[in-house]
């Protein structure tokens, strides 16, 4: 049966190019007045003003009245973290102090405590956290997601998170598209480069014949892994068929952004220090920028990536929450929007593009979800709002009022 | 009848001296692992560990089991401007694209724009509005608030302002304390003395004899209210037994805070550039801070006002919303709580005692709300966490479960 959601004081369809949008396009949301959605067997069939959108519906509808609220496809985080064991309360609480990363770590916390409670915690209670988790994104109005391992530190141990993170996609409520992160914090007792490695001829080859990885991330910093690190990894990742995608330029300028753009990766992530050389390297190789606001504002930083050279730059911003218990437990798309308006200096519908058709492109997902299409999934959220400018202007209040999936009200 | 609310993970009191707590102080939270809480009428009856309240249960009383979930009082939001028509968006957007506020004002935007929708809407709509707001603060866990008027712009409307604030607290929900912001703006027309002589002689008189008001709050600023104005005012207020709380250092160090201490001001509000003698002022005459890190952060500023030298000084730091659709669409106290965490470093503990005991403290109801003891208001809050830290810890989750407030459920 065919279902007709109308009502909607604005429905934002961001129609157009099944591309990123760069520059000036990131304005384009494709806004509808007095909108309608008509969907079936869990795809749009038409989405528009309620008159055009009625005269293709057939007889027998259902019709569902939003009452003058705002609709948006479901929101796309393309940078989570969000299978681990154990909480960072404790960091949290020392960072405040004003301890340093190595005094927490010398603690026993960091990156390392998450890998150890990790690697003790038995699969199923890894997968009820992660179902908890994903069901507060659902709930913040997260409809899909690009998941990363990571704190597996060790070969066994970062199949068995990409395991879970299968399963979590397997449940067929969020979409999740799996990224390896075997090189992310140097596990004690290796070199960043014999670590990297096991990532490349251990780690890659079986998550890649197992279908359990769609891209491999590295972390380049110093004291992390290293440019030649990445050359190494993203050769296997290549070989294996696999997208690429680069934690770069977090905290100094590394040249990460001409790495990525040499490595043809899919996405460079963080980019808080990058040059303007760098942000050209992107622009040149087609390489999206992944910013993510979320990390920086949870470490007290005000070291913003310069989000608006990049639109200016013509780049296809993406922005993403980077959720991860350590340094950004930040689980709603919607807060992220608000830190790129207030800290970024991006625009409410920039905001939107860049958590819905840019991030969808940015997994590789443009042609399926990001925008209310005809012949795209039916993932869309209906806000407690008249105006979508809304999604991005409040803080700390969560406007979601309904969540459909595929066709289906969660 | 009784009601047992037991199978708190943590069972935040807030037990101790019925007054501000400064310092050292301001760490101690009152937290009772598998804590239990009985209340009858409305009122606390006892709250500690399992085994004594049980001890203290007459026969019959109905349990509630939260599951190992945390408890606290119902958070106290010690600034808020919640009464005003129509909305800022246009603002918000202005402001991302780099005009300033002279320029904003000139396109129709700004503070006095809230004044002409405000004096053009009913009453009634004020009302709704209103109701609207404070059950999305009610649902972020707070129950009691200090509420100002301040977008009237005249007597008259000033007045209904007022007097819808009346209405809401007569709803019997959330506890709104209601002060007098005459003095906000300076109206178009006016000069900042001539208004001030009207807030003293029209305004504070009427709403002290009405019962309209409890406080009577001052923006002093270059552009907006002089010291003298806020002498005038102060006087006034206190001849008509009326408190007094000033919008004190926002842009600059105006001497905002020894103007405070001077006037025997409860509070004074912002101090984003006191200096250390404008501390020591404070610390003298017993006037309480209240900090507000939403209108920084949504301004996109980095200049938080000094938590660490205020606690490190002895003072009793209230932390507020400062929610309003200008500088601070901040509904939430919990929100408000991980920017003081995460921009001022304050800790988890001293965030909560700054939205509790203090805030409670600080709007004159410490004797009646902030904690739960024996004979306060049954006001408070189940949160979806097993950590009390988590409420700070969390960016863009509602972690609420459940509110109380006199004892039922809302």
């Amino acid at each position: 049966m065919q279902t007709l959601i109308r009502g909607c004081s604005q429905l934002v369809t961001m129609a157009g190019p099944a591309r990123p949008r760069g520059g000036v396009e990131m304005q384009e949301i494709g806004l509808v007045e007095n909108g309608a959605l008509l969907i079936e067997d869990g795809k749009v069939l038409a989405a528009g003003d309620y008159e055009s959108v009625c005269r293709v519906a057939a007889d027998g509808f259902d019709a569902k009245n939003v009452e003058g609220r705002v609709v948006t496809p479901g929101l796309v985080d393309a940078h989570t973290h969000p299978v681990f064991g154990g909480s960072r309360l404790d960091d949290f609480e020392r960072r405040i102090q004003g301890l340093s990363y190595a005094e927490i770590a010398r603690m026993g916390g960091g990156i390392r405590s998450t890998y150890l409670k990790t690697q003790n915690s038995k699969e199923e209670d890894l997968l009820k956290a992660g179902e908890v988790l994903l069901m507060q994104m659902m709930q913040s109005g997260t409809t899909a997601i690009e998941a990363k391992s990571g704190y597996g530190g060790s070969v066994y141990h970062e199949l068995s998170l990409l395991r879970v993170l299968s399963k979590l996609n397997a449940q067929g409520k969020m979409k999740i598209v799996p990224t390896l992160l075997g090189a992310h914090a140097v596990p004690e007792g290796y070199m960043s480069a014999s670590f990297a490695k096991i990532v490349a001829e251990e780690m890659i080859p079986v998550a890649a014949s197992e279908g359990l990885a769609q891209f491999v991330d590295v972390f380049v910093e110093d004291g992390y892994y290293s440019h030649d690190d990445a050359r190494l990894i993203a050769s296997a990742a290549r070989q294996h068929g696999l997208g690429i995608r680069l934690h770069v330029d977090q905290l100094h300028d590394g040249g990460g952004a001409a790495l990525a753009a040499e490595l043809g990766a899919k996405t460079a992530d963080h980019l808080e220090h990058v040059s303007i050389e760098g942000i050209l390297a992107l622009k040149d190789k087609g390489v999206i920028p992944v910013l993510l606001p979320g990390s920086v504002y949870c470490l007290g930083s005000n070291q913003y990536p310069p989000a608006r050279k990049m639109i200016d730059a013509g780049l296809p911003v993406v922005i993403a929450s980077d959720f991860n218990p350590g340094s950004s437990p930040v689980l709603s798309l919607t807060a992220t929007m608000n830190m790129a308006c207030t800290q970024m200096k991006m625009l409410p519908s920039e905001a939107l593009v860049a958590c819905t058709v840019n991030a969808a492109n940015s997994i590789g997902l443009g042609g399926q979800i990001g925008s209310l299409e005809k012949g795209k999934s039916a993932d869309f959220v209906v806000w407690n709002a008249s105006d979508y400018r809304e999604l991005a202007y409040w803080v700390g209040a969560n406007l979601v009022n309904q969540v459909w999936v595929d066709g289906v009200r969660l």
